[in-house]
């Protein structure tokens, strides 16, 4: 299994579809819908982006996303941090205190300092994380070397899926009503 | 859970203890024990690290290992591919092909090259285990402060620890020829 899991591939992939000159928020649910990926993970991304200060949510049932800064100032780190939270690549247990000949008594030569074995695994994820800091959604959306127009393309899938969903939930509040007896 | 789990952490703080101008092979039972790790897992990582070429064992019940080449030559990277294998920090699901507005035949310029999010975890993924490659068990041990004599020491708790074994080993070898009937 991969250090990063589906949630940051989805939640990277989602949230790049909120760059654009279109202002209007968009839903998690047509996000993933629009990227093929299962919308109820989606669903749960989402708030952690918000927590994390990347995107803000306008409510109400047609309600959705807007990146909450501008994309050159939001990178695959912040992402990555607000969906997976303080994961580390290492944990030390501090084996170095176990050691048989001191009877968990280690003398401080032993245990001074931060274990040379973490302080190399800290060396290795500050050098990762320096390099997924490195990279900002616009980096992401100006590497897709998409043709004139695909923007504006996005955006009427976009409002056309969103009107869909709302005539069907206006269809289906009609319909409760119209079935509901005067006694509920 | 963080990415590299107590497998890497004991193989790392075992094998460290070969390095020495002791030449006796060091059972995975006593590299467990001096540690304070559990055996039976530290019994199953060195079979990885011989696999990988960084430790020779010599056979025989009193057997165990050494170091397959100089410590300044094995890093912690080398220790880490022989304990997880292929393990990476970011699996790719291309989740560009499943992009609703092409009805599942996206065009060339969506899916050409290596996807831009599978790319920067890829330049995390080689800074990192670049940081890896750079610390050597070597480094390691030159990063411990120990006194003069520890390596000694460290050798005279083996050897005992070994014999100790050995001298359990012969008593119940003994037991078992001496209850044992004619017939059996």
């Amino acid at each position: 299994m991969s250090f990063y899991g589906t949630s940051v591939e989805y939640g990277l992939h989602c949230i790049v579809w909120l760059i654009g000159p279109r202002d209007k928020p968009v839903s998690s649910r047509e996000l993933a819908d629009i990227q093929g990926v299962p919308p109820a993970q989606v669903a749960k991304i989402f708030p952690k982006l918000e927590k994390a200060g990347l995107v803000v949510s306008s409510g109400g049932i047609s309600g959705g996303y807007r990146l909450a800064r501008s994309p050159e100032e939001i990178t695959i780190l912040d992402v990555v941090d607000a969906i997976e939270g303080d994961r580390r690549l290492f944990d030390c247990r501090e084996v170095r205190r176990g050691c048989a000949l001191f009877g968990g008594d280690p003398p401080g030569w032993m245990t001074r300092g931060v274990c040379g074995i973490h302080a190399a695994m800290l060396r290795a994820e500050k050098s990762m994380r320096a390099e997924l800091a490195r990279t900002t959604l616009l980096d992401l959306a100006k590497g897709l070397p998409a043709p004139a127009g695909f923007s504006e393309e996005v955006g009427r899938w976009l409002d056309e899926r969103a009107a869909a969903r709302e005539r069907s939930r206006m269809t289906a509040v009609k319909n409760s009503t119209r079935h509901r007896s005067p006694k509920d």
